[in-house]
């Protein structure tokens, strides 16, 4: 494995490989070509097999991958069969949201959701009960909380990431649009959605230019 | 320009070189070597002049970049220019929370909520009120609209895709787990959350290995 080499590309397309793996381990299908995943995932196979390649030997030319096997190796890349322990900081609409999502299934459990608004105190998700900001410090001590997902307003944004990383935090999934990778010394994750909406602005635009 | 052949890598970056030389601007810098933007943003330099090499060129040897015509230009590639009409169907949490962002600032203004809901009939977001969905193909035509983002259940997604598609709107943003993509043929970004928090799985990972 070199591991160490892996482009962070990769990386990004590991995790669509891994649902796909999953997808076909469902149907029963034990070995895939290349060229046949490619055809599903809508990617080139030279770039599937650049990606394999770039991580280690998962199959033989002409024999196809072992689907079984490729996922779980995909899976410790990225280290999905470790429980992490998740919060949500910040219990609004968006908060609820992904409260709501059922990442376990991807290795993320949420063991709690913070507010400070007293309204929403003891308010329940997934039987999952909201606590005030100032009980934070105290969960994390006897929680082992692995990862906080930000989803608070932007102004709070510095001054929460700091606190969490002063309790012990060592991974951020921030959903406001500050840069806290760059201010904070733990793993932070930027989710910026506004970006993501500017690149569908342009294959929108390119699709509108091939109409004309 | 040599537009047709900027890498899908590239294009993902461009949203966040918009959005770091608007801080710029807005700082009164008129100037920027690829040095310093690299610092900045957390890239090296000899991948920033990679990345706008890839779409013409914007700045000399030595000069540095001007950081109010490189913006504008990435504007004019991701189209930000002209406003997009949008609307949101689903609006339970996800739903409501996107539609309480400001996406106007980058080009994409909403003009419609929708729901099956008949309790959130007439509830307001912004001044907009959320519309029952068999409004939805009426509103489309009379308002022109671009965008759908789509937060819906996961079992309603292909249903609904059909729909919208069939009412003549051009592009899903897509935050339901279906891969609409490969089942519609107007323009579909889908944003898989769960993809993107496996990527923080192995960033936290690294992490710990270092500390180890």
């Amino acid at each position: 494995m070199k591991l160490d080499k892996v482009p962070e590309v990769v990386i990004q397309r590991l995790p669509r490989y891994y649902r796909y793996l999953g997808e076909l381990l469902e149907e029963k299908t034990n070995r895939i070509s290349s060229m046949e995943l490619s055809r599903r995932m809508g990617l080139t196979s030279s770039q599937i097999r650049q990606d394999f390649c770039s991580f280690g030997e998962f199959g033989l030319q002409g024999y196809g991958y072992n689907v079984k096997y490729l996922r779980e190796e995909i899976g410790k890349i990225l280290d999905l069969d470790r429980m992490k322990r998740m919060i949500v900081v910040g219990a609004g609409n968006l908060g609820q949201a992904l409260a709501n999502y059922q990442f376990d299934k991807v290795g993320f459990e949420l063991i709690g959701i913070f507010d400070i608004n007293p309204r929403l105190n003891g308010f329940a998700i997934r039987n999952i009960k909201v606590m005030m900001m100032d009980a934070l410090e105290s969960f994390v001590q006897e929680n082992q909380v692995d990862i906080a997902v930000l989803t608070i307003p932007e102004e709070a944004a510095l001054d929460v990431g700091m606190y969490l990383e002063k309790t012990g935090i060592q991974a951020i999934w921030n959903f406001t649009p500050v840069d806290l990778n760059t201010m904070l010394h733990i793993c932070v994750k930027n989710v910026h959605l506004d970006e993501n909406l500017m690149t569908l602005a342009y294959e929108y635009k390119n699709l509108l230019k091939k109409q004309a």
